[in-house]
């Protein structure tokens, strides 16, 4: 085991049915080797296929695997593979630059990696051009986020930054609208028009968003809600938001009022 | 620490500081005992009121409570209490039979208590009714499903049943319209009307709805998604569908055409 283990600084293990085979779909990162449980589901499913395409392949017990993984969710499959390929913010905005519409989201210091992977899969479900995460006391796309994420992290465009201030600034300058989602104020996201140049900032677990990160929204937006809890957990808000910016974005139009 | 597992077949420990401050406020569930790590932030704010309150109140460790919760996310705070204590179906029936309209959520075996925690504590943010969940090979309400859920569990209505299907046929039988959830087919719920009586049934994670249950519903209705990835985790597709729920119940007549 120790060889694998090895240069761990600049590989990864990514485990779970999807987000190795995401990976290897998407083609936009290196696989070193990949691990299988011999007689597993996916073993029987994938591994001739893998064998032809001679993949550097290593079988072993489901035990050695979970340790491999220390995370038993792993389905049977891991994979060694360069570190998570960020993509570059520079490149990303002369990308959008010239685009009529397309939405952006910002985190702001996501904690759990459960969250991140649950919102990373949304924002691909529903065509989010780039997602931008802060570098600082926010958790980074993991193995398990990348396994919560169903594989979308081999597939939506994800850039870290430090300064978050200064990329919401950059996405103004190129005719960006930011929305802040707040749980306690500001418009019905239903009611917003998410027509155009779309950034949705939304904030962390608990402490929603940062004083200065909120100031620099152009509007704030919150989500109807009821009952004594107060407010939702995040990926499940984010989710209800990037579902109806792409409802929009496929019907152009149709914003309501309520 | 004898003492505290002691009977545990009737009693269960709750952690979090929602979870436990939910619970006392809902005033739905005997608390036996509540323990508080000294010094934590939740301990500085509500110690000195629950020795008022005369609560059965013991301090401990930080380390003692991790072990007791056997989970680190405890925040600091604790509780011995009865076993969730779930709705009757027949009862919550009697209840809704009367009324105009009302949701009702039915969850056909879901696995992971973090999904079902986030799916109760959208639904109890959503206004939803009643929530019925499948006995068989499906999580139950268990301590990590109510961290989860932020406290929700103390507010909503939850059944347990044996036979679902009969379960939605008893809802049919009042007046109910069913919507199963389909991440391959049906109407954009965006498109469907969910004015009157109306019964919301999602499926397992990966699985999805068992062909018993999909043919008891009135009408399939998926959420309208890209991407190479094809399904939202069952907790946002939830979340996303109850929004739209509750938007229509507060704003009768806006129903949509996409």
């Amino acid at each position: 085991m120790s060889k694998i283990h090895k240069d761990e600084t600049r590989r990864t293990v990514i485990y779970g049915t999807h987000p190795v085979m995401e990976t290897i779909r998407a083609g936009r990162r290196k696989v070193y080797e990949i691990f299988l449980v011999k007689g597993s589901d996916v073993e029987k499913r994938v591994g001739q296929e893998f064998e032809s395409a001679r993949f550097n392949l290593r079988y072993m017990s489901g035990i050695e695997l979970d340790s491999l993984t220390h995370d038993v969710k792993n389905q049977g499959i891991a994979a060694r593979v360069e570190p998570f390929p960020y993509d570059d913010f520079e490149t990303e905005i002369s990308r959008l630059k010239g685009n009529e519409r397309f939405s952006v989201l910002v985190l702001d210091q996501i904690q759990d990696p459960n969250n991140l992977g649950n919102v990373l899969r949304s924002a691909c479900c529903f065509g989010v051009d780039l997602v931008i995460l802060s570098r600082d006391r926010a958790v980074s796309v993991t193995p398990s986020a990348e396994k919560a994420s169903a594989g979308s992290t081999a597939h939506v465009k994800i850039c870290r930054v430090t300064n978050l201030n200064r990329s919401i600034e950059t996405l103004k300058a190129i005719g960006s609208w930011v929305y802040g989602a707040d749980s306690a104020s500001g418009t019905s996201h239903f009611e917003a028009d998410f027509s155009g140049k779309t950034v949705l900032v939304m904030g962390a677990e608990g402490a929603g968003l940062r004083r200065l990160v909120r100031e620099n929204c152009d509007i704030m937006i919150k989500i109807p809600i009821t009952g004594p809890v107060g407010s939702l957990n995040v990926s499940n808000a984010t989710s209800i938001i990037l579902a109806e910016i792409y409802r929009q974005s496929t019907s152009p139009g149709t914003k309501r009022r309520n």
